[in-house]
């Protein structure tokens, strides 16, 4: 039992972090109504305000005040553990952010704001003019922040490690190749089989029903809407306000339904992560989702093992059926099956197939490294980008839309965030293969329409232990194993060369 | 011209105004989407987070470090009139605000916040206990209030003057019998007459089409789309984040198509004022909108002198036939003219006729008054309610839904605020006896549709003062008097007398 002084240290930590968590999620707020709601017009004010918001939200971050309440709270060894990290993890944080300037909080956010509304609108008029000189601007600053933060060997080590505590070039150049040899062989070896017909998955589903679907298979998964809800936006998205107001987007085609229920799925997931979160643990470590890697292992882990596998489809097919008779009432679940596993190099990352995805991905992370530690110019990007596509996904891309300006991220100034995709993946797999393992009958479960298991095992394995561990250490925790390829390796030639027999 | 140290000292005030603004519109955010889109369970951190940027709002509003700028910037005589009305008007509010210990402005919030959550479950309830407790902690706040702001005469004077600067109990104790007399004398003779049918207007009329003609509306009175939007909630009502962003909500019955038409027009009105303001004065008086007495001239004078005018419907009505003709097609005009003035005693403030509307404010006038002078206890509040409406409406209350239960503002902590409704309706008639006189050919262009030279006289005379004058002043400058009850008087005569012959 700490001391009463120690408690009265602890809590007067605890309310200054609410307090940021406050205006965080406030910011969380201001962008999620900007993606959704926000009236044109209202770009260049709300652009004002989330910069003014975040300049308070650093100010609190960096207060000398908190600074010396960490310092004497990391002395405290009366305190229970999940404590003593929560400050450990706070003051390893505090440090970090200390070294931004104001200015630099500021710009980026700007810059983040106006680089966001060029990209819309590039895209809405394909130009991808309109978003170089933003983007450009967003570059510059990236660059400055990664010599600010510092690192051992490359700039952009020090993007990657915002995004994944740790996470260096060094590391993704021993996983990567790995990976790229993994897939290559089964690419290949793919590409020699016949190839199933997924025709009836680009017919036309009418929006309203798509969305209905989508706000199912949203309940099914076991999404609370007391604590969350859906809209739409331009690009797919999960935010959180508390882990008792999580936010999904969709986006709806008409003659393409697989976008807005994989989309669904892959967000709901993130979403299920979000609401598992310990509330009591508000604004704390112990209450914030962990590294992005995590996040992404659990939309993966959903998206793919779960919702593209055979047992989920088994008790959800007949529904979708049942919903879209013109497209699916001819179709056999077995043919459905392989549709939505169909393997084929194409334009767009967010609907690539589990396989060419992270061919997407090696692209992106080729690219970040050429822009942040190479000095590629913004201009070159398109040609660039065309020429690896054509080079290492053989497919030509026929515009930017549909090339370089298909993903937000940038926008957002988020370099160094694409590889955590891939290594999300890697970890859903290893997931799996442990749910596999500890739940014998989970396939069983999975056909019968029991999803909760995995969300039970989830919610106690990971979503309970907020951000105290790094991936690598969780992993290491529930597997038994560090974070690796082979599992995915094995997941992957497991299921396609079955589907592909 | 001002010299160079004087617009240096400016602009740190600008500066620091900007930011309080980006932060209070940031809560006007978080407040739409409470009542928008917010599901259940993000009540209560969402209640947390307004409570923080309230304290952090409250905290620049009364920084120590503005009142010593403000103290610099009012000897500085060189600068021009407006900019040393915004300095003046700040001091004051600064002044004002100073007053509030912290712990009260966060109370308050809290307190709101509870206060509005219980509302939402009483009235789906229809169970004016669940509101009871928190409206008592609210209104024990109110009076806390009062007397840290100080008053003359009473208590509740403190809180008028909060909604309308300088309005106290003496003003309205001269205002509001006057009105009573007025509107006795004018019901008495309607009650006489033979009442036209508006059984028409209760028929079902599709939530789709009447979200459309909603729509239709806001775009036919200037509202623009791409600085606002409308979205559905509980009570309608009128929010912005700047006037590049302003939001209006509106309610729809299927039942009920006029619910839903006045209060668009209504909002509208509201809305139109915001996006009035100058936007390059953001976070100054001259770039806020005034009293509540003024914005509420703007929304009665849009809803009533000209929305319910038959000018107006001449153009509108074919339109309206044209998407309801199941409701409309055999109703002539004039029917619909006379029905959506029918005279009528009835259960909702909101939905009441032009005239009675102000018995159901007299009414909230006398409770708030016994509220906050005299001790009534809020458990009493219902049966007294209903007592004051057999009364003076000669209606029976048949639920509290339908009773006190009806409105929001209470559970916002607004108190003092209901009477500025009806002295916005007595400006709006004096800004209507002006248009007439300055714009002659008035009436004909409305039949017309052109609903812009209202716009644009609104624009020039009211909007673009923002709030350096008070609803006086600006009543004295524009039509030459001070806010008077004549004006009402004669137009509510000459209207109803002429419905009624």
């Amino acid at each position: 039992m700490p001391k009463s002084d120690t408690l009265a240290l602890y809590k007067r930590f605890t309310d200054r972090m609410r307090a940021l968590a406050d205006v965080k999620n406030t910011m969380a707020l201001l962008q999620w109504d900007q993606e959704t709601y926000m009236p044109a017009g209202g770009a260049r004010f709300r652009g004002q305000q989330l910069a003014t918001l975040a300049e308070m939200a650093h100010g609190m971050e960096t207060s000398k005040a908190l600074g010396r309440l960490l310092e004497k709270l990391l002395d405290r060894t009366d305190l229970p553990e999940r404590e003593r990290k929560n400050v450990a993890l706070t003051y390893e944080n505090y440090q970090k952010a200390s070294k931004y300037p104001p200015s630099l909080v500021k710009a980026l956010t700007l810059a983040a704001n106006h680089c966001f509304m060029a990209w819309i609108q590039a895209r809405r008029e394909n130009r991808f003019a309109i978003f170089a000189p933003e983007l450009e601007k967003m570059i510059a600053l990236k660059k400055q922040e990664a010599e600010i933060l510092g690192y051992v060997a490359q700039p952009y080590d020090a993007l990657l490690d915002q995004h994944e505590r740790g996470l260096t070039t060094e590391t993704l150049e021993q996983i990567f190749p790995e990976l790229k040899k993994h897939l290559t062989l089964l690419l290949s070896e793919i590409r020699q089989k016949p190839q199933p017909s997924d025709a009836f998955l680009h017919t036309f589903a009418d929006r309203q029903q798509q969305w209905d679907f989508g706000i199912y298979l949203l309940q099914s998964i076991g999404f609370d809407f007391q604590k969350g809800r859906q809209d739409l936006s331009e690009h797919p998205f999960t935010t959180s306000f508390s882990p008792h107001d999580v936010r999904v987007t969709t986006r709806i085609h008409e003659t393409e339904p697989a976008t807005m229920i994989w989309s669904c799925i892959h967000e709901g997931g993130h979403a299920l992560y979000e609401q598992g979160l310990p509330a009591d643990q508000y604004g704390l470590p112990a209450g914030q989702a962990a590294s992005l890697v995590i996040h992404e292992s659990q939309s993966r882990l959903w998206e793919n093992c779960i919702g593209r596998g055979l047992s989920f489809w088994t008790y959800h097919y007949p529904e979708l059926q049942k919903r879209f008779p013109a497209s699916f009432q001819n179709i056999t679940l077995e043919d459905f099956y392989k549709a939505i596993n169909l393997v084929k190099p194409s334009l767009i990352r967010t609907e690539a197939d589990e396989l060419t995805y992270h061919l997407h991905i090696l692209i992106r992370y080729e690219i970040e490294k050429k822009l942040i530690n190479e000095n590629l110019s913004v201009k070159e990007l398109p040609e660039l980008w065309n020429a690896l596509y054509a080079e290492m996904l053989g497919v030509n891309v026929p515009d930017d839309v549909h090339g370089i300006l298909q993903d937000v991220h940038w926008s957002h100034g988020s370099l160094g965030y694409f590889p955590t995709y891939t290594l999300g993946s890697l970890l859903a797999a290893q997931w799996w293969q442990q749910l596999l393992q500890d739940i014998p009958y989970l396939e069983e479960a999975l056909s019968r329409g029991q999803t909760a298991i995995v969300l039970d095992w989830l919610r106690k394995n990971i979503h309970s232990q907020g951000s105290l561990y790094t991936a690598q250490e969780l992993c290491q925790q529930i597997t038994g194993k560090p974070l690796h390829v082979e599992a995915f390796a094995s997941y992957a030639r497991d299921k396609f060369t079955r589907l592909y027999a």
